[in-house]
């Protein structure tokens, strides 16, 4: 056996933003090698190296600044977006570069990670991410409050005003009438709020506001790839990652 | 005369996110519509319109987000990171798109804006944009300081390794033995940071760890065409935007 052309090089133990480019990859059908996933021990130090605060890249590459890294070859492609964009156009899940779809998905793919990666991760550490959240519980009551009330709703209603416009197509999908990685990207950021702020997410999609948002979420989850990797080791649960549930911070 | 080729569409009154993608046009000297220069009273409206919560885009373009918002005839380009890769490679501040360099710069330009922008603008909102500074200045004044102590450094001595690399090539620049937009992107950071917090990044600046970091800035700075624009009134000093000088969020 050959060994898989590409390596994510990411933390062990959550899902995190490495999660993202893992539906790329799995909804493309292409072989990886996960080190989070199937040698956990390792992981932490293979992203540690890569971090070190002595590392300054190679004569190919210059240093990444965090992971999630993809390892192509002598090459290393590190920022989510970035990663993104090089495997989807790759992959058949964008169209080629230099095209306005190219920039359109990303813009898209950036919109998600920052209100529904980011700004969810920025709910429980709104102070420090070097600190504990229990010690900044009171700031990200306040803060969780707000993204629950504003945030939430104005990036789902950006997203129901997508698939409802022009460009997006026919069918469930954000961008001319195919599945891309903007798609699978903002599967997993729903996917995510509905996990850390089951009650507020649950209000919000009984509301009907945001069907085509929702319908999208499931349509990614039918895929029969992604139904597959759902249910396979491959996907690791939420925990104490950019998700996290805490009951305090949800709606009643 | 012709018109510009290119349209800036952003808020006036403020640099704001819309000045990284200014500096890459100066650079690059080409000619550009900016309405939040030349006509403020209609560039807010310009903007309005955009990101009306009924706009659904047209049958070329998804509906943006948030501004900055770059127009090239029917073509409408939104995020920050995605506006400056589609103008870089087009006027020789990157290498051209499907190569590792564009990749790499992407990366840049993204931890840049990660680092030294988002982060920096939240030292200000830690708790809710849609609230005043004044409501959250407690907390601004916990997550400043966490900045200033951890988070600058960090991405100063992560810049500063880039530099010092063998993928910078020799010269001042990041990447590649040449000035590219991510020089300019970190330019403006840094010229953000040291308008935000001179006490602090004074103190980091005279420690001469950084050294190549701070040589880049002047390096840009003294650029023939961006000298003249930043003497220029088409640069907008700071204000109450991104970067904010409150001296209370300040190292003594």
């Amino acid at each position: 056996m050959s060994s898989p052309t590409y390596e994510l090089i990411y933390w062990p133990g959550i899902p995190g933003r490495g999660e993202f480019i893992r539906l790329v990859l799995e909804e493309a059908g292409v072989e990886y090698k996960d080190t989070a996933v199937v040698d956990p021990g390792a992981a932490a130090q293979n992203v540690a190296v890569q971090i070190d605060s002595s590392n300054t890249g190679d004569g190919n590459n210059p240093p990444p600044f965090a992971p999630p890294i993809l390892r192509h070859g002598d090459l290393l492609i590190s920022q989510t977006p970035n990663i993104l964009l090089y495997l989807a156009t790759r992959h058949g899940l964008a169209p080629k570069e230099d095209s306005p779809g190219f920039y359109h998905l990303n813009a898209l793919a950036l919109t998600v990670l920052d209100g529904l990666s980011n700004e969810a991760h920025d709910t429980h550490h709104p102070i420090a991410v070097s600190e504990y959240y229990e010690d900044q519980k009171e700031e990200s009551k306040r803060r969780a409050a707000d993204y629950i009330k504003n945030r939430i709703p104005k990036f789902l209603g950006y997203f129901e005003r997508v698939i409802k416009g022009k460009k997006s197509g026919d069918g469930p999908w954000l961008y001319g009438g195919n599945l891309t990685y903007a798609d699978l990207v903002l599967f997993q950021g729903i996917d995510g709020i509905k996990y850390a702020f089951p009650n507020a997410v649950g209000k919000l999609e009984a509301s009907g506001k945001y069907a085509n948002v929702f319908k999208l979420h499931q349509a990614v989850k039918d895929r029969p790839r992604i139904k597959e990797y759902l249910t396979s080791k491959r996907r690791q649960p939420f925990g104490l990652g950019l998700y996290r549930h805490y009951p305090e911070l949800d709606s009643k």
